[in-house]
């Protein structure tokens, strides 16, 4: 039987481990590597201080992960890495004695380009060799990870011997002692040495940012995403994208978003929080938050959709048009120009260019109702609470105030008449007195 | 004399050669270079079933090369690039007997990166030292490419005495014969090795895309082209752009665009398939699609120009514009929140903020006409059918739907009114009442 | 005491030199790094002919460095960089005489990726090593830089015995001569040759901006900083960015940009010339010039904010909005569709969607003036010069041509009425008649 293997997974500083990279903290992908070794158990040893205690179990949960994880308080921080390591396991023993004679993976929250596989071939190596202690090294000229496995059988009792004042060499004493006890102690590389580079300040958690993001754009390529420049979408880690997907150059891609198959997403295009069908097509410069678009539809380009908005299944949103809290039905189009605030338009509406549901009139926020195969025309203003019937048709330059019944015509404007010869007399006029006045 | 040269061209698998990269098929790129050998025939081995064969005419088409190009179709797949080769070989044979004693390059539709002078350095070793067979190398512990230079009279003889079973190994086979028949073969590499890595997957395909940006980008500069940011410029292989251009960051160019001289193009610009002259300034966010742009005009930023739309030498777009089939007169203006479709505006016109050409009744599309030197008005609807006469003046908030005289005031609207208090006793009652209501 | 130093500043060729990098002239890097040296003086030696003279004295202000710097035409160019140094010297001969037995350092225009670091370098082992003639390295296979350091008391005695015929290997003359005369030459290498490439065209410009953007924003990251991808960011040189501001990917900041702390600049954003407060958010796809924003505001998505706006204190500028020349009040809100132009906006005042100031008339601008606390309803024209009384209310749909009191209602539109089922049996007809007609 294999023996137990237990995660050791060292907090660091709170500033940098919940620095969101990829839209989660950076803590996160180191401590999801942790849990891809399937362990019996990963000890979170927190901050020592702080609000972290709240935000670990935000960061844990986010992971999703089966395996069983244990947050701890940490000590008082003692300098450095190592004896941060020495002090986490001085915490962790009374939890580990659960675990006698098991393997102790220990690995740093800051290091969030560490894989799996890595930490995979380490523990492999620290029990195929029969190993005390096994460091992880980054590879020539990188020096070693802080990233270790140890047998807690072999390691522990010695653990006392180490005198504080020796913290910062802690590991060095230890593989010491090991080898005056007849105990093995070894190493392992890492396959690329930028996988253990802790990031410690903004310009590392660029270059981690930039790394990661390349793993999650091949990953979906992989997947059947095509991207016609992989190099400059932004996706987040938790976003998901359909096979067959287009993605143009310089689209943004936040938070849980979900993309369905056979979509077009166009450039400069930015979207958080949405959940978008198959065969959509999302144009150029549009931005959307917190939006469902059904299969088939399309929006943009400068569509900009505010949360609570539901295009339906075939519809059209165009350009310079705002959808907020709105339920946009099956077919229905609106092209140019408008505002759809708090409103439910049916299916078959068109809705006209410069179209504005006047859902606010300074107090209270009202609803618009579009009834299907309406017919708005443009330059209207829909005072709401206001409800259209269906098939009812609304003349241009309307300010519509009061309902209108399904199939009736609505119009609410003035009589057009003309002054003939009015423009040219006065630009007459103008042009001898040199320019000035006002009609 | 020099032998003939012929180009024996494998198209691989349609999912790969069809795939875009910079707005043509990844097939195009090795073609391309292929013809630029200047040989006497490319023949190019058509994928053995599916579309291709209509899609193949397009691509080869889409080259404009005075090559002959055949296309011929492929024998079942025997597996892998080198038996591929040879399949390919007895289908082309019949072809190639019109070439006695020629010189066969062959290569694959899958290597976008393969350049000219690469094949053409292949050619030249080949000839120069009296090679019967001349393998191209991507350089050290890359191995052997698939590409290779032949001469027919040496090779042939010896193509049906390899066994169908040795088809994976028939080139090892072949230079075995060769040189047992006292003949040279050799080997030539090329001088970057990212060259000859085929195209298999997404993941590859964005690394090539990358490549071929690069190279694009360069020429483009070399060219007078000014980039800001070379790196983030997305410019399809078939755009044009004049000398001394400004092309600032995150700019995407499609299709076959072609854009004069001392021009700027401002940041998160989309145009595709367009034609834009010279000094045209395009500023930021705008999005073109079969657009006809004249010298000295100006649009954007938020700019939307759908297809056939002619913006006239020194006219200005301006921000939240949409114009569709659509010509728009020298000198003339739109700049703020309009939308102008199926319309003609002669020249020096002024459009105020928010007019609307009402060009949809529910049923029909029509015309609207906006005579040179008119005046309309902010806030005004056109209802289509419609002419604005030269030099009329159409008052602000007015919706149009007769035709208005030339010279002539238009106005459409209701007479102001004011309640006095009105709102200062709103205001206070719903303070009392503590907020609801509406007026 | 030390021998004075003075560094002998190369201009080249105009057009290089004055090409934008990151929003200021190329020139303008290598000479900020000859000013990091603080030398007794600073000798540009312009380009022989051109509107040279202007050009240099507003790029040398730019720098804003307390070095005494002299610009001095320059003689006929006679070939080559190191003959353009010897031409340099001889020019430069009669300033020098004031400072006999200094040590001159000469460098290049075009060489913008000089770090102050390197010349200083150069100097100090110029100096320690008691050297007359110190060449500047890029290291293993890319041979001398054109940069050196040299004692004049040594070399100027040398010069006029180097033949004009040799002037295009006058340094190796000059290296031979001071060691015939016992004198000491050294090399001296910089960590990265890429320092002291040359930037000679277009592409060479372009890698150049690259490497110049990934220390600007490597600054900006140390000084705290959040770039969500700090490859895609553009900021100019002159652009400043406070700490805890989190910047998006592809951003586009430009010229004298100072941005606040704790701010958030969303992705596709372009910045121009602009002042922006402390815990600003910039939403996506906005574009702003000349403006300025105060702490706590928040603009876009899709606004444009144009020269001479203010955009005051905790106010809104919500998607398709444009300002100019505008002042907008704290706490104003303008969230949809809107242009405001030539006005001025009060505290807490509610700008419906789709308001327009008619701010031109054909002929001459005017303002509007909108008083605290008014709510201008959805659609409604302003037509200027018009004013808005404090706490008045203007009703949706509205073309308002006179002024309204404060706290009034102004309402011009026109009533409301109906024609039942209208709609209902033109479909009907339609259907009938197979399409066509209008009403």
């Amino acid at each position: 039987m294999k023996r137990k293997a237990v995660v050791l997974f060292l907090g660091g500083e709170e500033r940098t481990v919940f620095q969101p990279v990829l839209g989660r903290p950076l803590g996160a992908y180191a401590l999801e590597a942790a849990c891809g070794l399937a362990p019996d158990a990963v000890l979170v040893i927190a901050g020592p201080d702080g609000p972290g205690q709240e935000a670990w179990r935000t960061l844990i949960e986010g992971i999703g992960t089966s395996t069983p994880v244990f947050l701890l308080p940490a000590g008082k921080r003692t300098g450095g890495p190592r004896s941060d390591l020495l002090a986490a396991l001085v915490t962790a023993r009374a939890v580990l004695e659960k675990y006698p004679d098991c393997d102790v993976i220990a690995l740093q929250a800051d290091k969030p380009l560490l894989t799996g596989r890595t930490l995979k071939a380490l523990l492999r190596t620290h029990r195929a060799k029969g190993l005390s202690l096994t460091f992880l090294s980054g590879g020539e000229g990188t020096g070693l990870a802080g990233v270790l496995a140890l047998r807690s059988a072999d390691v522990f009792p010695l653990l006392r011997s180490i005198p504080a004042a020796r913290a910062k060499a802690a590991f060095e004493a230890l593989a010491l002692r090991l080898t005056k006890a007849g105990k093995k102690i070894g190493f392992t590389e890492c396959a690329d040495g930028d996988e253990v580079l802790p990031v410690g300040d903004g310009v590392a958690a660029g270059r981690a940012a930039r790394e990661l993001r390349r793993r999650k754009n091949e990953a979906l390529a992989r997947r059947g995403v095509v991207f016609l420049d992989p190099s400059s979408a932004w996706i987040d880690w938790a976003s998901r994208i359909g096979p067959r997907t287009v993605v143009y150059p310089s689209v943004v891609i936040e938070g849980r978003t979900r993309i369905g198959a056979d979509g077009r997403i166009f450039p400069h295009v930015h979207i958080m929080d949405s959940t978008i069908g198959a065969r959509v097509k999302v144009l150029t410069s549009t931005v959307m938050e917190d939006t469902v678009i059904e299969d088939g539809a399309q929006v943009g380009p400068f569509s900009r959709l505010r949360p609570k908005t539901r295009v339906c299944a075939g519809a059209k949103v165009g350009n310079f048009v705002e959808m907020k809290n709105t339920v946009f039905g099956p077919g229905s189009k609106a092209q140019h120009l408008s505002y759809l605030g708090d409103s439910t338009v049916e299916d078959g509406v068109n809705v006209g260019a410069g179209t504005i549901t006047c859902n606010y009139d300074g107090t209270v926020k009202s609803r618009t109702h579009i009834g299907a195969g309406a017919f708005i025309g443009s330059g209207t203003e829909l005072v709401a609470p206001v409800k259209i019937g269906a098939g009812a048709y609304v003349a241009a330059g309307s300010t519509i105030t009061k309902d209108v019944d399904a199939g009736a015509l609505a119009i609410a404007r003035a009589r057009q008449f003309a002054k003939p010869g009015w423009a040219l007399k006065r630009a007459r006029a103008r042009k001898a007195e040199g320019g000035g006045g006002k009609p």
